[in-house]
């Protein structure tokens, strides 16, 4: 059963710092194994990727065959349905669409003193995007990543995807094709962060790496910081629902359990003003759970990690939101917007009963790579500013330098850095030089 | 002896390989000491602090003087010369009118189904910004990580920094004051980063934590990074010159001087068309070096680490910097505009030789907490940008989810995802029923 908290109980706000406080994430300690195998991808390349994907994926590649070709994909890709195919498009094209107006502007201004300022964004030159295999290999996954790089500019794609037994999804491999992707390799794990990030003989190294995967790929990951550049190490995926008591319980229910479906460590939380509406989306909750596919999955973490809070008016449903920071907010009420405007953190706010969840997931427009374990107090889900990088830039005048020069050498002086203020002194000087 | 290279010698990508290898820095391993550090901070809070703080800056605190106050700071700035206020107040002044253009802007829109989309930019609530002690306490990095976040609009403020034997730096505390930080704690090392990340009886913990430290202060970072934000896990500065014949090398020589200064693993690289005028800068800054006050530190960087290397021509200088995608890029040429845009991998670029690196330390306005250690290929300098977050905003419609669900079902299937796609079809059936 999931817990039921009411804002007026007097031992709320110890359950709700309880239900805050829980850890939802078993972390293996696997750094010893992914040091491991960094270094031995690292010493001998190709060879250690090779017998790293027998020996985990069961499958025997050569040098020539870590790549999956073009006309490979093509033959893999010509059996997905044509409805699929046209669903993948429509999502493809409204991600790109939301995306391309993230494109960061470049800025030039010469300031009152004379000097010229600005800064100038650019494409990161090439980035590597993780795809799972097994059953979290999302091709939406692949659009989320791909699409907001290639908005960007990054001019090579590269994925690594295990394909245990020689399986390949042909899902993702459509989406990697619709989304632009210019590589694609069957490897997987630690493996295939570590050929990533340094390269070997066949896969070129990369600026970036992003995307999702298990504990060996995330600690892989935070060892590669700093060589590349990453996104978020994501926790388990969460949902936040604020529903009014005149909303369909059924539809609640369904949002919440879209979210727990994913992984028995998802979280789903309902907050609602109305008590017993809160009762009739629990029931909705355990009728669903008779028969949905991912029952086992969803029943788990409903029961560990759901959890329903009554709260005495709207006011207070946002103070708590804040407080969860959640990935996904989702605001069933009667008028969305004004909640949204008292909800700060949040990773993505979906309005109005119309608005479940899952339409993010894959159409809505708006990345699905969002901030979890609350996050979202200091960070925003991936876009395509994880693929761009600005370039300050400035130049002064001999003007704006004799305007602004004592200062800085006042300041060089007060840090004990003689050259700093040299470097300055010396142009001035030459200013006031007589001319020659 | 710097290295001196020619891309026309037989053996130049050799050596330029094995100048971009270098390893400059010692890191330590101090990750257990950090780890029992953090873990007793978290277990017994102020105790714990007070008792380090005694331990390494042989100072004894209480919980009532672990902060230092409004007239403590008024009483230690009070001291500061005339012109360093001036001069503070000038750096601040164009830092803050620089930054001011760097607020993202929110969007909103609606598309050809129907739905609303757009994001919401929103400030971090709480930062915390680490200020070393000793010879690397400068009060421009206080300007410079303080004043975004507060141009961000970050609420509570707090500062770090240790006082070894309680001595406290006038001027850090008067940039702390101009730039508006609302708290300030006389805690360093691992501690200070544990307080911010965590929280004690009273240092309330923030969101954000930013600012350069040692190795302890690191290995801290690293080890809270997700509790909190963190920035860049800054390495040893670097500048790149490009310059041509046309220059004073005496000029060019106090540019590499001015990073050389910092650290003995500093490096300073000129590249110039003119091998001659590259031997007269290296004359240049032999001679500096004989009367630098901090000439032991820049003499061992430039001797160890730095470079002057001869190019046939300006484009092959445009394509060395960005393999060396350096931290600071200064363009002494003819046409500085020109070459810039061909330099795509830098944190700041400096445009003509009467805009001397230290210009961007202090008063230029840009920030001076730019990307070390190559990493300019995928990141960017501090700005506003690291003290805000993005909400994603989705609002559908009844028409606009008929136009899209159906994708998204689809979708939802192919991931086998089963409430995903329920939560869409309960709300379309409800639009296909006939009304009631």
């Amino acid at each position: 059963m999931p817990v039921f908290l009411d804002t007026r109980d007097p031992d709320f706000e110890e359950r709700f710092r309880a239900l805050l406080g829980t850890k939802r994430e078993d972390s293996p300690d696997v750094d010893d194994t992914v040091a491991a195998i960094i270094a031995d991808v690292r010493a001998r390349g190709d060879a250690a990727l090779i017998e790293l994907t027998e020996r985990f994926d069961r499958l025997r590649l050569t040098p020539e065959t870590l790549a999956i070709g073009r006309d490979e994909v093509d033959a893999i890709i010509a059996d997905v349905p044509e409805a699929d195919r046209a669903a993948l498009t429509l999502a493809a094209e409204r991600i790109r669409a939301y995306h391309a107006r993230q494109m960061p502007e470049d800025a030039r201004w010469t300031d009152p003193e004379g000097a010229t300022l600005g800064w100038r964004w650019t494409a990161v030159a090439s980035a590597g995007l993780y795809v799972p295999g097994g059953i979290a290999s999302y091709p939406s996954s692949v659009l989320m990543n791909a699409i907001p790089a290639k908005v960007a500019g990054v001019e090579r794609l590269a994925i690594c995807v295990p394909t245990p037994d020689g399986q390949v999804n042909p899902h993702v491999m459509l989406a990697a094709r619709i989304a632009g992707v210019d590589e694609i390799y069957r490897v997987g794990g630690a493996q295939a962060i570590a050929a990533l990030a340094y390269g070997t003989e066949t896969i070129a190294p990369v600026d970036k790496i992003t995307g999702p995967g298990n504990a060996y790929v995330a600690a892989a990951k935070r060892r590669v910081f700093g060589r590349v550049g990453i996104d978020m190490i994501a926790g388990p995926s969460e949902i936040l629902v604020i529903a009014d008591a005149d909303n369909d319980p059924d539809w609640i229910a369904l949002d919440l359990m879209s979210q727990a479906e994913h992984d028995k460590s998802a979280q789903s939380i309902l907050v609602t003003d109305d008590a017993a509406f809160g009762r009739k989306v629990a029931e909705a909750v355990d009728a669903r759970l008779q028969t949905l596919e991912r029952r086992a999955v969803a029943g788990e973490s409903w029961r560990d990690f759901g959890a329903v809070i009554t709260v005495r008016d709207l006011d207070e449903a946002a103070t708590l939101s804040d407080r969860i920071a959640p990935e996904h907010l989702e605001l069933c009420v009667a008028d969305p917007e004004a909640l949204s405007a008292r909800c700060r953190h949040a990773g993505a706010i979906f309005l109005g009963a119309w608005t479940p969840e899952a339409i993010g997931d894959y159409v809505g427009g708006p990345n699905h790579v969002l901030p979890t374990a609350r996050s979202a107090r200091f960070s925003s889900g991936l876009s395509v500013m994880d693929f761009v990088k600005r370039t300050t830039l400035a130049q002064m005048t001999p003007e704006a330098l004799a305007a602004v020069g004592p200062a800085a050498e006042r300041l060089a002086r007060a840090e004990s850095l003689e050259a700093h203020g040299l470097s300055v002194a010396a142009r001035r000087e030459k200013l006031n030089a007589p001319e020659s």
